[in-house]
């Protein structure tokens, strides 16, 4: 784990939270992306050497929806950055840790992404995102 | 907003999460500190540029107890670095943001520190934190 990469946010309305975080950062989101796969519209502020991702539901079905009706907007995930995502997944395993993702699957940003069950780290929804080279 | 200077995340047992985090992050804590005013007892790992900062509660009134009750173990706020905390808290609040300590006060691993509502914030607690110089 080299930094935190992002911190991801579920937001009901993605413009008007673009706004509020803009003021709160001090800068625009740098990009929007839409995950299609993962039903969520996205936009990613940078904060020195890490980043902010807001992420809104584009349908009911989306995992931000359901993470929004069980527990209201607010932190969905940490992001950390990884060299070589394929030998920390199998790291990770044999220390026990529940991957959601054994093979990496394309997230946003040009990342490469896997998750860990939040059951095995208190709670806490962990991504893991290498950079596509 | 210079950077994410730390996550905070709330559990239940301190000594069983440092071992998680340990093998999660692949260093151990660099530090434990007791914040009495605020009732908790807390360690920080580095992870590069950043930090993760558990949080238990060392009695019922806490705000990490109080957390948890409500929402589970979990991520309890974001701490950005800034380089003036004082001119940090007065440009926020000329945004509208609601900051809950006017006056900065001591938080663990010698910052400054200052809570802004969540509910100006998408739900997510923001901390303002100033290296002591």
């Amino acid at each position: 784990m080299r930094k935190i990469e992002h911190i991801g946010i579920a937001v009901n309305d993605l413009e008007a939270s673009n706004l509020i975080f803009e003021k709160l950062l001090g800068v625009p989101p740098y990009k929007f992306e839409e995950v299609e796969s993962e039903g969520v519209t996205t936009s990613f502020f940078n904060v020195g050497p890490n980043k902010i991702e807001l992420l809104a539901a584009t349908n009911p079905e989306s995992p931000i929806a359901k993470f929004i009706e069980k527990k209201g907007e607010g932190i969905h995930h940490i992001a950390f950055d990884v060299e070589d995502i394929i030998s920390e997944i199998a790291r990770l395993k044999k220390e026990g840790f529940v991957v959601l993702n054994e093979v990496p699957k394309k997230g946003a940003d040009n990342k490469l992404v896997a998750f860990l069950h939040p059951k095995s780290t208190n709670g806490v929804l962990i991504e893991l995102c290498q950079e596509i080279r």
